[in-house]
């Protein structure tokens, strides 16, 4: 199969793609069911980052986590771009500023 | 401030619009202390996704976890788009189908 990604990449194209893949799965499996594999994921990407020596196994973890995160933005029906748009489009949602001058205690 | 994102999102876009944002703090807290404000956003995300009632929430939760998980990723030098593309480019990296034909008890 050709690749179905640039080597950059439009995050609805991958909303799709893992809908495309995963969606009957995910659909069955459900929110509750799916978070407990983002779960599984975080905890690995954090053994990853803790680790820090293996490169290309960190990027996987990261990879899975942002995969799962989309499979549940599929299952509750969110769109991620969209939700990143309304959020962040804008610069720092605290101070409005595009590079942020919170303070440190605060979010984010 | 005009908006930097369009309706769709470039991963490397976000990825640089939340280190334009965000770096320098990101830097001086770490891996660490930043996964601590990633798990913070991971419970307030199962919060929304339990409660189910307010939509403009859950997309901002899952829009945090998203600028956590980058944030991260830019502190550990990892970029997104490519960590994606290597792992979910070309479908499934169980089966390789671009709609998944692994067993429901297997990953993913």
């Amino acid at each position: 199969m050709t690749n179905q990604l640039d080597s950059d990449v439009s995050l609805r194209d991958f909303q799709t793609l893992i809908r495309t893949m995963y969606f009957e799965k995910d659909a069955e499996r459900g929110v509750s069911g799916t978070f407990m594999w983002l779960m599984e994921e975080i905890g690995e990407l954090a053994s990853a980052l803790r680790a820090n020596n293996d490169r290309e196994n960190l990027e996987e973890e990261f990879a899975d986590v942002v995969a799962w995160l989309t499979t549940i933005a599929n299952v509750a029906g969110v769109d991620l771009a969209q939700a990143l748009t309304k959020k962040y489009g804008a610069g720092c949602p605290g101070c409005k500023k595009l590079a942020c001058d919170c303070p440190m205690s605060e979010k984010p």
